[in-house]
Parts: structure tokens; C-alpha cells; sequence
């Protein structure tokens, strides 16, 4: 059994892990960190857990907890697994991050979008970018994945194999995503109350949302870009938030290149994801939502050409607390230690 | 493996045994009956089934079915069942009928509350009631089950101890309940189009909702009573329509007998529940809520005796698809084949 | 003009006196009072406010509101108003208290339930308890009004003439309740964030909510009680709260009286409420919706007699930010000032 | 008193005219049209308006209708207005068609988009498209008027001032918007139930949406194209459905011609609609959210223009049964009987 720990386990992405590895066959939790409820018991905060989980939460000793974990999951806020992440834990155990800390390769960037400093600028170059579909050749013998955010798996992944290939102006992409409330998180804040968040939709960050140099990032990848020297995609990046409580649809705009057919755009989606037990290409004409995947670890990929504009608008569709957080957590470590990638993972999505 | 075939698989109901069953590591299913999408493929009537089930939907031919099924689950409108049943199929297979059928021992009740004619009476008196927690002794060499309602499962196994032990006053019982929306199912009606649902609460089916005499029925044996022969206890039951897709809260109110204390019942919670793995006892002042138990089989069960009325409060909360459907129907599966009764059947309640 | 001033005006609550306010031809608002954004513009607030609102917030100055307003609505936690009420603030204007200050006649009550000492319990007596339909007389003459609480109005007003006229055991009364998010306030608490409430019912205060000893102290006048002299119906009261924005659902039940008749609750009905226009009767066996009440000062009751058990089963529903407070709050203001009672709040519900 | 006649009073659209025309001061409303409920008392379809409305509704009968009313409005189904409408009816009444009938010039595109002959040629020529911030002058004298969807309204008006002025690229432009659930009509249809929309956020029509074309065209005459004899702006639309009643959130995308500052981008929005009443603008960097217009006819604007790729981002927010249907329906009443624009109008938006 893999001995699992994880700093930040009440919050939602943290519970979100607690669910999944109880149902994982090779895995289990050794240590429930959270500061704000340390010696509580976790099922008091989280009542699904009753019976389930009989332990208290702990603090977040995170060298403490390298000894008695094979991995660590942080989901934490920015900032945090940076700044306690050393060589004598990682000589011990694993990092899948969930935060944003090791996501991005270049300070600069991060710094310029996170409005921050960097702690722990000597582990970037290591840290390896944990998009499982994508990396999966460079996560199994790594030390610290940045797990990716949950609006950028769905728009990268649904991006990627239109870009690798050279099917789009790179210059034309627009990404708009419509998340669902928990991926705003536990905190006591008036904007996510009931009230506010019900019965309305409302874009937020508009361009300036730190996903935007995540997606930006791996697209350039994609395209053979020397990101870090400089070059870059730029995109157009609009969340929105939705009531409900999870998922996150990603409608993703590009302009084909001239003389490209919708073939090929079709043909690159097979190739690229025809095998992947996670990706379900729905196919041309075909459109996710979101309620298909809830619960799940499953992204939803459906697109069309539009004749008249000669554009693509492709949408992919996940579970923000799944396939975008935690779920794709599980996979990284399924990855990292040699199981099947959907060990644990098999969830049938849960509807309505 | 238990192959399992399942009338009516394109309702809610039906569709939630499908989940379950895929997850099931001794039962595979074998029939996927639908009258409403015969020949359609199922993961077209359920998206989140793409990939996952490749069948096509079958019609509903019970006897066809039934030799090649160990078990049919009939998850259908009242009177089907018993308009199919007959010797011949149950000699082959078992049934699990999610509909009222065959419920109610005393036909004239049936036929007085449902407002139909019986069409298998003959049947009646071998079908047993499969409230797992309460009958799972006859349940075990039964042929035909009848699977409770949603609101009854809550309902009478959150008053069972305290009637059985005859701590309330029996002609005091209340039982207000409020129910998600799956629970009216996926028929094409007006009254339940989402605009028409969403930001309202509503009574329904006030002193005249079907499930009043199951309730009954089953309270007035844990009292004793000669039900078949006209004893029965009576109570008022209003269910509620609440918006949200699953779940159903029970709060049962009941007068204490004089000199009954409040330990004397939560006495009688333990010594009946301590040991059942899907009722969890929160004790007393400790209440549910419908969202620790989501896409679980749990029933959290929370009281507490009001010294100034002397008065008890009861909740029971499950997941009305769940233990109040399906699961509790593959929870009779497991019973009817000598498996551990919960296999399969371990899933964590999903939240948020 | 009527000159109007808000303590708490960036509550719910306060909010909805300024949002009726700004429809009403005979009233202005003078003063948006709010501890937590005062001197901030009140429609940064309250962005649906953008353009009709141009002022900023004060602070909680009574003696200086009082000096300019005709009448304070105070729409603020407990204690507030009673902490600040004195008789030269009464000499000047009126107060229209939102909170429960002054709603319960016995301050040992008060205390009891509160959980602090009054402050000001010299001017219990002379509050009148604003309840338009039962005590509109004495309201015209009075300078403090306790405005009555959202779940107290639907409660008490459905079983209010059923008690009067004696046709009800009133030892058999329970009001089982739900209502809507709004009514738990603006305050950002964990419990209230969207993810907690959403897609989940639950029961809160079970036998121990505030609002029970005011149900109580009413229904306990309508019975000829001498309550102050300690006589008084006691009840069971359950409030829950539903995922929707607003509304309350009382459902009330109460055995009634041997030979009571069916037709002779029609009648108590009738004979109380027919000529009131914010009360809409539906008849016997038509049960009442919150969504058909939303936005609007209407209470609709509904009501049945079960001939199985003899007991009554009634419900009234009414949005809880409405008749459940500023509108109310409102309406004791037309009376107040010898207006027509509806001026300003013939508002037509707003569905869906 | 204007008199009113509605064709299809009991759609959303229509109920939703019948509630502003109740609070109207100068209209009543004299014939409640409806095909499936003709002869029921209309409280009885809304229960909302016990009470309020005593009339029954009517059949469709338009000649007659015609007879009775100075103006009637169909909210019907595409075709239904165009079979009925004749010259005789035109010279009794005022038509304001809230269907597609008459919004587009080009029959071939209707024909092309619609999927149906138009069956009344002759008078598309006259209608005049009733977005009235930018076509006041003409509908002040107009017999029929074509009411503009809601999609279509948010995103018009949004883009419209930028497309006028020549600041963006007219190929570049992308609308993608979000929509309550009100939109799809009270039809009864498996895929708009409750269970079905809740928790979940789909596209649809991707690249087939019939308010494309109306877009296009009102854009095309914003950029002084010739669009009756061929040219038209081509945009991408994509509307999105939203778990909530109300509310249509517009996020358009535009590459700015370059030079083009966002100063200019804030005059050009600022020239438009700054003396106009049911347009607010936010402000550069300020967005709307549903929830602040619901209930009112209220449309805000907010926008900013992304630095990094010099594409403006405008976000346009109404209440669709509001501004997008009934309230601009009302507003174009207004303007044809001489009344003040707002009579009738001035509905705060309701919050939470």
C-alpha cells in the first residue's frame, strides 16, 4: 500500500483526494494535514466521511510527514508548498503539488501573474508539468509534479493536438470556460455565499486570470516554441463562474489555417487521444456537458468546423475537483509508482 | 458472475443500477431494457455511459430475459410487473421490483391508494419486502422482491426502533418529508421542467401520497400489529418537493410515552443499528443533511427528545436513488446471492 | 414624503426595504446606515443598485438619523436596536425594528432563547408586535414596532384562526419549516457558501430555534391565554433550509377538536382573511408554492382536514424578504402614516 | 388605457408581459390568447396571479383579437405570426411580434437558418426591427414591429457602438453566451427537466444558432454594409445553457483595429448610451453579472481591452425575459402609443 499524506485536506480538493484514495485499492491516507481544523476529527468537517475516516486532522509538518509518506499531496494555497519543499523531503518521499507553484517554468512569469516571488525558484527546472496525457514519459521518474489547475487541463488538452500538428493560427485562440463553485474553494468569503453565487452568471478575471500563462505555456510547448527564451502563444482567457457545484466547460475558439479540413482536425483528435482511457472524444459535431463527467476522472472532447468562418470551436468538459484537481492527482501517482494509470480511477460519472 | 437484467433501465432509477452494477465486482449486466429507446445504444440515452456501456437498449420481453438473466430488476411504473410476472419466469431468475407491486400485503389497500386493480395477487404474499436491514433473514431464499420506496426506507427505518420497542405513542407519528427531483422521475411534464422547480418549495400529495400506507404497513408489524387482518397504525405523511437532483430528508415526529427518557431511545437506535454498515447513528442532537450521503447507500439517522413537548424528533437522510432505489436493490442482490452485503456497494458519498 | 432611514442597510433584509422603498410613491430613503461599508457608495454594494441608488453609506448615528427621518427601519442583529432606542430617538420618529428585540413580551423568554439580557426592557411594553393582519389597530398609534420574523409570520398567521376560534387540541401543534438561503443573512460563514447549501436539505435548530417562544406567545393570544402570567401553548417547531434564494414553507399540523368539520375550518379561514389583500386563501386542498409568491408581500394558504387521522394539515408560504420582513416592515409603515395598506407594494410575483 | 391582447400568453415570454403589464399604468391587458389552456382561468396555468388576473384564457382568434386591442403581442412560436397577420389586422392594431417571423430582412436567410417558408413576404419589408435604443425613430410610426430575441439584444447592443464607430475587426468577432433555462420555453422536454439542466452547463447550436444571422445583420448595418443586397458581417456564436431561471450573460470577443485605444473604446460606448436609461455601463474593467438585472429591463455593459493581444473583451448582461423579451416588448408598446420609454418600466432588479 502507497502511504499517502496530504497538507490542505479540508479544503475541497483536499476532501476530493480523501474520497478518491479510499476507494483506491493500492493506496492509502496516512496523514489528514489541515491547519485551520488540526486535531479535529476530519469526519466532523467533512460528515460524508463519518465512519469512513476515524482520524483527527494533523498540522502541517511537512518533514514530519515525509517520513511517514510515500507521497505528499499539497493542496494548499500559492505559495505554500514552495516555501516548505527541500531536498531532504524529497530525498524521502513525493510531491504532487496541486497548486500553482511549480506549474510554470519561467519566475518571471510567475511572479508577473501571481504577484509574488518565488521561494523555491531551485526546484522549478526539476519539477515536472503533471498532465498525465501529455507528460506521462517524464512524470514516472519524478520527484515533484506540479499538478495542473483545473480550467487549464480542460483547455490545454482540448487545444493540444490542433496545435502540435500546426492546424491553427496561433495567433486566433480564445478560451471561454464556465466553472462550477468549488473551484473557488472553502473559504468564508461573501462572494461565494449561496445568494450570491445562485441564480447568475459572471465572467471574472478577465485577462488577467492567473490560467492564462498555464494554457499559454503548454500551447507553446505544443507548437515547438521556445518558451523559455521568450516565445509565447497568447491567448484570450475568460472564466466565468456557474451555479453549480462542479464542473468546468471549456469552449475553445481558433482560426484553421487556410486549406485545413475538418479531417484533419478530426484526424488529430484521434491520433492523440484515441487510446487515452480518461479522454473521450465525442466527436465532430458532438458537444460535452458537464453533467456527464461528474464524479468522474473523465474530459469530454467534442468540436466543429464552422464552414462559414473557417474557425474550430472545440469544447472539453471535466470535473473541476476530479479530472481537474484531484483525480488527476491519483493518476500522477498511480504513474509515479508503476500501477495501471485508472487504478482507483474506474468512477462511473454520477448523474443527476 | 450474476448476470443481471434490468427492465426500465432508461429511468433514474434504472439508470442508477446501471452505475452501480458497472462498478460491481460480481455482477455484470446482461439486458439493458427500455421501451422508450429500444435499439437506441444506451450511452446515447446517457451520455455519461459513453465508452463505458457499448449496448444497445433491448425491449421488454421479460421472458426471454428471464433465461438469460440470474436476476431482473424491474425498474418500471406501477402494474408492469406484476402484469409480466408469472411462475415460469420466477422458476428461471429472481426479481427485484423497484415498483409498488408488490409492497403492500393487503390488496384492498393497494387498489384503494394506487387506484388500480392487482394483476398478480397470487403473488403477493410470497414477495417479501426487502427493507435489507429489517428482513434480510427472508429475503435470503426469496424469488420475488419488493423493493421499498424512497421515502419509506427513510421514513420507517428511522421510526423502526422506537415503535418495535414501543417508546411512542402510536397514533401521535408525523412524518414530514422533502425529496429531490429524481424522485418524480424522467418523464417529459411541465410541473417538473427545471424552471418550474428551481428557487420553490412545494407539498405534494398531502394525506394522499402513495407511500403513506407502506409506511404504515411496516410500522403497524415492528408494533405487533395483526396487519393482514385490519390492524394498522395510521399516520400523516407529507412528502415535499425541494430543488435539487437527489436526496430525501424524513423528519419524523412521534410523542414519547410516558416516562420514555432520551436514553431509552437512543438505547433503542443502538441495540437495532450499532452493527449495520449503511445506517449511521449520529446520536442524539446530531442531524443529517442530504448532502453527507450523495450517490452513497448510507442512512444517517439524528434525533433528539424536546423536554418541553416530550415530543420526538427524528431525520433520516439518504440518497434517493440510492439507498432508496438502487441501491438498496443491488443491496438485495448481494443478500438474494450470498454475497457480503455490501460489496459493490462501498462507494463514499460525493461532495460537495 | 415620507423620510425613511436604513440601520443595516447592506443586510438582505435592508437591501429589500430599499429595493420596496425605491417603488413606493409616498416614501424616500434618507439614510443607508451600514457598519461594514459605511462611507462606501451604497450601489457598490449592491450592484443592482448601479444608477438608482447614488448614495454612499453612513454610519449607525440613531440620534442623528432620528433627527432626520420620519422612521427608522433597523434591520440589524439582535441587541442593536435595543442597545440604542431611547425615548428622545422615539420623540422624533418611529422605529420599525426588523430584529427580535421587542417581539417577545416576557424578557425572562427573551433571555431564555436569546441567550442575553435585554437592554432596554423598558420599552417591551409599549412595542407593538407588528403583525398587520391581527394587530393593525394598535400598530397605527405606535412609535415602536417589532417587525415579526419570516418563519413567525408563515406560522402564525396560517394556524392564527384555527386557534382563535378554538377549533384545534393545542397541545398537537407542530410547523414543520423550510426556507430559503437568504434568510441565514449576508454574514460570510463557511456553512453558508454555495457548495455547502446546494444540492442538500437539512433541519437546523431542532427544538431550540428562536423563533419557537414567538410562534408560541402569539398563537397563545389568539387561544385567550394569559401569557404573561406564564400560560402558554407550546409547540414543536422544525425549520430546514432549502437550496433556493428565497421563500418559506410552513407546514403546520394540529389534531383537531373531536367533531370539528372540515367546513368549519373553511369558515375560520374565511372569516379572518377574506377581505385581506396580502393574504390569498387557496381552498381547501390546494397547497401553496414559494415560486408563486417570490418577489412579492402576498402569504398564500393552503390547507386540508385528513378524515383518516382527523388532524389538520396546513401550509402557508410566503418570500421570507417580503411579507417575511421588509415588506411587512413596509406595510406597518403605510399604517403608520395612514397610508392604504398595499401602497407601494402591489408587487406581482416574479416567476420563474 | 392602451388595451392589450397577448397570442400566447401563457409561454414564458408571455406571462412575463402579462406581469409588466400589470404594473403598467397605462395598459391593461384585454385578451390572454392560448392555445393549450384556452377556456382555464389563467390563475390557474400562473398561480402567481391568484388573485391578480380573473380572466380565462382565450383562443387565438387574431381577427377578432384584433378587434378589441390597440396593440397585440405574440409570443409564439416561429410561423404563427407571420400565418395570422394581414393587412385588415394591421389596420386595426399595432402588432409586436416576439418570434423570429419578421426580424430579418433576407428571406433567403430566414428560409436558410429557420428551416420554413415564410409565409408572409410581404410585410417584412415594413416590420421594423424593434431594438429600440437603436431604432426609436422608425418604431415610433410602425404598424408591426419585430421584437429582437434576447441573445441577439445583449449581443447587438454590446458590440454595436464599437462595430458603429469602426474600431474592431469585423472578422474577428466571437459571441459566446450564456443563457437561464426560461430561454428554452415551458414546452414539456426531457432535456430541459430539472434533473436533465441542473448541475451542469452545456453549448448548443454551436455554429447553427438561429439569433446568428439576426446578429449578423444588425451588425452589418452598424458597419454601413449593404447587407440586403449580400454583404454581412460572419460571426461565430455560441450560446451556452445555465443552471438558473433568468438571465443572458454575452462575452464578445473583437480584435481591435490597430491604433485603436481603449479610450476610444470607452467614448464610443459612452456617445451611445450614456443618456440612455435601460443601458448602464459599468466602466472599462467592470463586468455584469445576471443577477444585478434580474426582474428589471435593464441592460449592463462592461468591457476592457487586453493589452497582450490588443482583442476588446464586452460582457452584456440582461434579464432575457426582461430586456430580452417581454420588457423590451413593453418599451416598444411605449414608444409607439407616445408614452414615456420607461413607463411602466422602472423595476429595480430583485436581489438575492
Amino acid at each position: 500500500m502507497i502511504k499517502a499524506g496530504i497538507i490542505g485536506s479540508t479544503g475541497y480538493a483536499g476532501a476530493e483526494i480523501v474520497r478518491l484514495l479510499l476507494q483506491h485499492p493500492e493506496a492509502e491516507v496516512v496523514w489528514y494535514g489541515s491547519r485551520s481544523y488540526a486535531d479535529q476529527p476530519y469526519a466532523d468537517v467533512y460528515r460524508n466521511m463519518f465512519e469512513l475516516v476515524d482520524d483527527r486532522c494533523l498540522s502541517e509538518d511537512m518533514d514530519e510527514l515525509a517520513k511517514r509518506a510515500d507521497v505528499i499531496f499539497t493542496a494548499t494555497p500559492q505559495g505554500l508548498c514552495a516555501s516548505l519543499v527541500n531536498d531532504e523531503i524529497l530525498k524521502h518521499t513525493k510531491i504532487i503539488d496541486l497548486s500553482a507553484d511549480f506549474r510554470i517554468k519561467r519566475p518571471d512569469v510567475y511572479e508577473q501573474w501571481y504577484k509574488r516571488t518565488h521561494e523555491a525558484p531551485q526546484f522549478i527546472q526539476e519539477a515536472v508539468y503533471g498532465l498525465c496525457e501529455i507528460n506521462r514519459d517524464s512524470i514516472k521518474n519524478a520527484r515533484l509534479i506540479a499538478n495542473p489547475g483545473c480550467f487549464t487541463t480542460a483547455s490545454i488538452l482540448t487545444l493540444y493536438p490542433l496545435v502540435e500538428e500546426g492546424l491553427v493560427d496561433l495567433s486566433s485562440i480564445i478560451v471561454d470556460a464556465k466553472s462550477g463553485v468549488s473551484g473557488a474553494g472553502r473559504g468564508a468569503k461573501v462572494q461565494n455565499l449561496y445568494c450570491e453565487v445562485n441564480e447568475s452568471v459572471k465572467p471574472y478575471g478577465v485577462t488577467s486570470h492567473r490560467h492564462t500563462p498555464e494554457i499559454e505555456e503548454q500551447l507553446s510547448y505544443a507548437a515547438g516554441m521556445d518558451y523559455e527564451n521568450g516565445q509565447s502563444v497568447l491567448i484570450n482567457f475568460t472564466p466565468h463562474l456557474v451555479p453549480m457545484n462542479r464542473g468546468i466547460l471549456s469552449t475553445c475558439y481558433a482560426a484553421l489555417k487556410e486549406g485545413v479540413s475538418a479531417s484533419q482536425v478530426e484526424d488529430a483528435y484521434r491520433r492523440r487521444y484515441q487510446d487515452e482511457y480518461f479522454i473521450r472524444l465525442l466527436g465532430e459535431g458532438n458537444f460535452p456537458e458537464t453533467r456527464w463527467v461528474e464524479g468522474s476522472n473523465f474530459l469530454d472532447i467534442g468540436w466543429t468546423v464552422d464552414p462559414r468562418t473557417h474557425r474550430l470551436v472545440a469544447c472539453g468538459a471535466l470535473d473541476n475537483l476530479v479530472k481537474g484537481a484531484a483525480g488527476q492527482a491519483v493518476q500522477n501517482m498511480n504513474i509515479l509508482f508503476g500501477l495501471k494509470e485508472n487504478t482507483g480511477l474506474e468512477l462511473v460519472p454520477l448523474f443527476p
